[in-house]
């Protein structure tokens, strides 16, 4: 029966392929013992090798040597490798600020991986069973979760861990190593989560069971596989949607499209943000929903240029159409240049990628210019002294044509809601009187072209 | 405090718009006076106009009596129009065979969308609570649900159901009574699924409070409104595929592109079958995970005709490229055609709305004929007596043009892998000798054109 629901389980999940080598990490526990003989028992089936492994964790010295002696006689018995390792995990712990679990959990894992390479195995097999399935959602589920910690512990990871148990109950892991006389070791010290795990096993799942559903386990475990199948399709979705929001990575700074972001899903544009911030800090504990609510309403923030500060230093910029997340100070180059334009002739505006170029031209030849955006005449008569291609300077003022008089450059820059950041990045035209064009936005009104005018001063502006 | 949280729950999911109607559902407990009490507060604020609708459902003969007639006062007093309307839900329930729980809220329901059309009103606000929220989570969690159940009770509906106090805890909303000496009925008959729900309020819920985290209706309801959006998210994406998949619907039928829904990932795969049971029964009731598991497998069934039962009468049938849901019998109609082709000239099939066309040429004209699956040249002079197109008959062979031998047209269609229900559908033109070509497959060997051929019988079939 429990053999055939393994049997059941690793070919529904497709845990092992043909010729597969697999380390099996054993405690010595009901759980691990009873995995060890059901694999063993399907070797062939599957055409598997089996190794396993036992860290000696020297939590209760003398009881911690007893488990390992038992790991090692049970192999031996079933003629199978085992490999033990005794790490001072105590010590390990104290040093690295660890619980005893996580510290245990951490070095077990190391270990298994560490093997895993060394013998060129393919899988890792856990024996996480049913119980520990419900035990893990309804503790994720007390403490909040989403989808992602709903959908449980997995059959199957990418690193090669695989778990041929977790449709087994507890009672049918006992029973089993009962009749098969495999004599387990109890793990007294049962390092994981132990008084809240314990709770849960002993009092909470039991009352619930009672009360409202005798099969609760098997109920929350299919709810977890459901949950998983959900949980794995969004985050395809999101990662593809992140990938097309995205717009510059590098090591700290993460730049979002706003236009791009407002088009998805609030699913899915809650999954952009945390995938951003996982991306710059490695993970996203400490950031709440409540945190990820406040950076969306900033994709919505009318003005042009904001910030939020978010726990563990991160900071998140709206800058223009863009959400920066970083955790360094988002410091903008200062931007100075100041370039002589010849009367015929061009010049190149490295700081901006560009070239401006001009001309001296008679006014019969400007009949045929395009003017544009880009492209302005002047009065060449009216300019005075050298003419400079420049950066905006404090007290930068300009007689906009069609105006009457004069506006300062930062209103004006101001007026057009141009990014602070930004504002450097617009090229002024200067000659010794003053501003003539604002390129890309305002002209002079004194250096127009009127009917007195003899020769003009065609200047054009070229991102390359 | 009480009254920010409700001000921001409906500002934050748009609960209220300027100028709304809104009925509320008043039972005369806390619940149901304290969001009066409120909403009369705020009405001003968000300009809206309260009813209040009360069912005195007569359960309990004079208590019943007793909350209607508080009901009333309390509207009175604040200056509200309250309907009030006896029915006995004891006698409805008997005769409808509904448990009392579920024949109230059928009533009571039915009372408000009434009431909503009569007094054409925009809203009905129902008094749920977070607590309401966290017991209907863990009660559907326990009976084993998804994603759909685990999004718990929603804000707002499209129908116009409002839940404004679903932020707000019963211990705040007791708290806010006595203070504003509301004196609400204690409702001793509390219909809601009373044993389980009751178990959960009084003993699960403080357990898990006490134990695990305080604040777990909160974490609960957080967790909810996660995951509803996820399952908005996943139900638009499986409502949108599934139109995609569905090639016909009627009545009682429903047809998917077996190809088009291979795409899909499992978790629309999943949606997509409860979506077509539930087009045909009109919900999923007893439809389990497992089942849909079947139905999936059948997608991937190499077999070209295979069926499966569901509960509640449902068939699936995989025919072709297609999976076809009904709960009728899945009645192929018998066609049966036979039809006198002149030697030059046409006739239609009307069975199949398609034309056949002859023609008899000379050796000469043949050169500029295109052949292909459905244009064959046959020897005219070899044909004996009438030619007749129709389809097959018991008994039908053919001598296959390029084999030795004849073949039974049966096993040729088994041959070609045509399934059972389309083999009437293909045409086979024939003299009184035997069958000349099984049109769109294969010609006979006793008519092909030799070097003796004088005559070319030229025969065309299209569909209309």
């Amino acid at each position: 029966m429990i053999i055939n629901k393994v049997r059941d389980t690793i070919k529904r999940h497709n845990l092992l392929n043909d010729g597969d080598k697999v380390i099996l990490g054993l405690s010595g526990g009901p759980d691990s013992v009873c995995l060890l003989h059901i694999l063993n028992y399907l070797k062939d089936e599957f055409n598997i090798k089996i190794y396993a492994a036992h860290l000696n964790h020297k939590i209760r010295g003398i009881e911690a040597q007893k488990d390992a002696m038992y790991a090692a006689k049970i192999c031996d018995i079933m003629g199978i490798i085992c490999f033990i390792r005794a790490i001072d995990v105590p010590k390990y712990c104290e040093e690295n600020n660890l619980s005893l679990e996580e510290g245990a959990r951490i070095l077990r894992y190391n270990m298994f991986f560490e093997i895993k390479e060394k013998i060129n195995a393919d899988k890792i097999a856990i024996a996480h069973n049913i119980n520990d399935q419900a035990e893990t959602v309804l503790m994720r589920m007390m403490r909040g979760t989403g989808l992602q910690g709903l959908k449980g512990i997995e059959y199957k990871r990418d690193d090669g861990i695989i778990r041929p148990l977790l449709d087994v109950s507890r009672e049918e892991i006992e029973k089993y190593c009962e009749e098969n006389n495999l004599n387990p070791r109890i793990d007294h010290t049962n390092l994981e989560d132990i008084y809240v795990r314990n709770k849960i096993r002993l009092k909470l799942i039991p009352y619930m069971s009672e009360n409202f559903n005798p099969n609760l386990k098997e109920s929350i475990a299919r709810m977890a596989n459901l949950l998983r199948e959900d949980s794995d399709y969004i985050e395809e979705q999101a990662n593809s949607a992140f990938e097309q929001v995205c717009e510059k990575k590098s090591q700290n700074i993460i730049s979002l499209d706003i236009d791009k972001f407002l088009k998805f899903h609030k699913a899915i544009k809650n999954r952009i943000i945390r995938k951003s911030i996982d991306f710059i800090l490695g993970d996203i504990k400490g950031i709440e929903q409540k945190h990820i609510e406040d950076v969306i309403s900033l994709f919505f923030e009318s003005k042009t240029d904001t910030r939020i500060d978010l726990p563990r230093g991160i900071r998140v910029y709206k800058k223009n159409r863009n959400i920066i997340f970083t955790n360094e100070e988002l410091v903008e180059k200062k931007i100075n240049y100041n370039y002589k334009l010849p009367k015929s002739g061009y010049i190149k505006v490295k700081e901006l990628n560009a070239i401006v170029e001009s001309k001296i031209l008679s006014v019969k030849e400007m009949k045929n210019i395009t003017h544009d955006k880009y492209t302005k005449c002047f009065d060449a008569d009216k300019v005075c002294g050298d003419l400079l291609i420049r950066n905006r300077k404090n007290g930068d003022r300009i007689k906009i044509l069609g105006l009457g008089g004069s506006k300062k450059i930062k209103d004006l820059f101001i007026d057009l809601k141009i990014p602070r950041e930004d504002r450097d990045k617009i090229p002024i035209l200067v000659d010794e009187k003053g501003i003539i064009w604002v390129i890309g936005y305002r002209m002079s009104e004194d250096y127009k072209i009127d009917k007195g005018t003899k020769n003009i001063l065609k200047v054009s502006f070229k991102l390359l």
